[in-house]
């Protein structure tokens, strides 16, 4: 692999920036708190063997740590072989938290989440369609924001704030550029709900397949896997792109828009204005449709869907192999495309998947290349509903976790 | 931006290691060498500028790269302000030297190239597809590097050898997974050749068209541009994906095989087992074809066809229209999946690109999704044919540039 990281070192011809000495302790701070945060509670031990830094740089770091209120250090139990037992150094959770949302067609969720990636408390709800306008959406967050801080440690801070929008999102300024599925149009979303808060915490907002994507590779069934195709499906079909273990975003953020690849030059018309695109085949309304039943079901219409598939009906098990061919099809593209190791399926992706997954491979043999998807699997998404709004909170925690204690100062006790 | 540089820097849960003060050397000792070769002779103050690091530490840097026989360093004439006129360092070119190998289906080429990208000696010949076979190409290989050697500066050092192949090549052994139009299957070309040359310096074996969109991004119209689509069409498509600076790779090396995504289900079988992909769309054979020509004819029915159509001949300018309409299509899919600012059409599709432009840009217009598509840009290859064998010798270069004094440590004198 030795090749391939050398590639990246020296690809790009864009100037870089020297490092200073007095960087590398920042960066090597960030380190461990990844590492915490990431895998959970280490001895120092443990913390010199992942990181190659030396034992009394650890011990100097995870100090600075614990005196940021970011890290506690415990002495272990002996574990019986001779020599002072190392400290276990662990994420302070309940005082550094993070708030998560996700702003989804037929729902609501917001989460507090603290370091380490736990989940102190968290709601949802479903509202109706006609309550996905802007201000509703907005105040109804509001509201639920409060219920979840009032149950919150009095002395945490918020370390940031993170929104999914299942829409086309700005990442540069945090505004939604289009969501059809919720009618909105150029909105100024990050700065406006960050105003409504009140919050000195920075709201960051991103499309939701892609928070998904952040969930499944950080903490999912795709964690320490380097090169990922996230394919999140449900009324829509979004993606989430991983490259060597980083998000591919795009020149503005809006890369990942997989369910706009055209598969069908005679399909049907697609909200986006194009035409046969592929998620006008495998998005929520076709599956609906092919099995007799009206595209605007929802997931009423999917569970009936899926109990018929169970029963044998033959309309629901034809309308599931049209889709398998299909998502076969666009898979097999993208793998030509980007040559993943994993392939996930989530939301409604993830739920028809026992049923179209050996179709699926046999469409992916029979049209991606073999040296492309050799080795690569396909499986469901293992955080199922919740990815984006657990995507959120890592979106939330990254400023921390990129320079901890430049950001603490920003943010200090921000409630 | 700071929002997605800080995604990047966190975004991964895959261990880091901990960055100690005796890499920072090194690493700074990279970037001014990398900043030499990308933009040619600097002065003091400028590399100071540029890089962040300070003045003292520049001097102390340069020197090392003095003595190292890779940057010269000259006095400036006075400016006319006042104080001593800033040193010029330069990469010592004739003495760092490149071998940048070309394996197209109907031409071989080889050229030396010294630190900074200046061309020393280059020669490309044409070839029957009878010299296709593996043991024929090297034998060729070896005879023309052989005739370049001879007329390079009898002290220089071989960095690397960079070899672009028309074929998927497997990045992590330098092999060549399958070459449809050369009938290669499995060949473990890059150490073949490395033995076959006898050469201490490494072979490093890479996709033609990942190495034009290497050149191109480096020294060609895409210099500076960090979300880069390329797209390289001769007789097959493949395309050069370039996402924050970085090229994606994929899993194995395979990445960007874009003329194997599916666009027309009712369309023809492809070469590569697939059907209605879209290299079946726009490559040369579906273009002679559409214009009543011979899919074999090659470059000189090409030349022909573009003849007819400068005289405005309808079969040329309808062929023309097909293609056009086609390469939209394929093109909007994936402005949606990457968010590009820039597609680069390099090889027979940067010919064509004046034929095509406006169709091209309004079935972009109708298909891709507004916000992915806003500021990008399609603009033909800068390098023309010779893209990919830049591209070879800046592969090359990158462990030098990744690592100047540990790679020099490797390669010695190695003729």
């Amino acid at each position: 692999m030795s090749a391939v990281s050398t590639t990246r070192a020296a690809f790009s011809s864009t100037p870089s920036t020297g490092v200073r000495s007095e960087t590398v302790r920042s960066a090597n701070l960030a380190i461990i708190l990844r590492e915490l945060h990431f895998h959970g509670p280490a001895s120092r031990s443990e913390l010199v063997a992942r990181t190659g830094l030396t034992r009394s740089a650890i011990g100097a770091l995870v100090g600075e740590l614990v005196k940021a209120d970011l890290v506690s250090e415990q002495r272990a139990a002996s574990d019986g072989s001779p020599g002072r037992p190392s400290p276990v150094a662990a994420p302070v959770v309940e005082r550094n938290v993070t708030l998560a949302v996700d702003v989804a067609v037929d729902s609501l969720a917001v989460a507090a989440v603290g370091l380490g990636g736990v989940v102190l408390h968290a709601e949802r709800v479903d509202r109706p369609r006609e309550r996905v306008a802007v201000d509703a959406t907005i105040d109804d967050i509001v509201a639920m924001v409060r219920r979840v801080e009032a149950a919150l440690d009095p002395g945490c801070r918020i370390i940031g704030i993170g929104v999914g929008v299942v829409g086309l999102v700005n990442r540069t300024d945090n505004s939604v550029s289009i969501a059809p599925n919720l009618g909105w149009h150029d909105v100024a979303f990050g700065a406006r709900l960050q105003h409504a808060l009140g919050s000195r915490a920075d709201v960051l907002v991103s499309n939701d397949a892609d928070l998904a994507a952040l969930a499944e590779v950080r903490r999912g069934v795709a964690a320490g896997i380097r090169d990922v195709l996230y394919v999140w499906g449900e009324v829509g079909v979004g993606g989430g792109l991983v490259s060597r273990g980083e998000p591919i975003t795009g020149a503005a953020g809006f890369a990942g828009e997989i369910g706009h690849v055209p598969v069908n030059p005679d399909g049907r018309p697609c909200r986006c204005g194009s035409v046969g695109c592929w998620e006008t085949e495998v998005g929520e309304g076709a599956l609906l449709e092919r099995s007799g039943r009206s595209p605007e079901g929802g997931r009423d219409a999917v569970d009936a869907l899926l109990a018929d598939a169970d029963a044998g009906v033959p309309s629901a098990l034809d309308a599931l192999a049209v889709q398998a061919r299909w998502l076969g099809i666009g898979i097999a593209g993208l793998i030509n495309v980007m040559n993943p190791s994993m392939v996930v399926l989530g939301g409604l992706l993830g739920r028809v998947h026992p049923y179209v997954s050996d179709q699926v491979t046999a469409e992916i043999e029979r049209r991606a290349l073999e040296s492309s998807r050799r080795g690569v699997v396909v499986v469901p998404s293992a955080l199922g509903g919740d990815a984006p709004l657990m995507g959120a909170a890592e979106l939330a925690f990254e400023r921390l976790l990129a320079d901890p204690l430049g950001t603490l100062r920003k943010v200090s006790t921000s409630r």
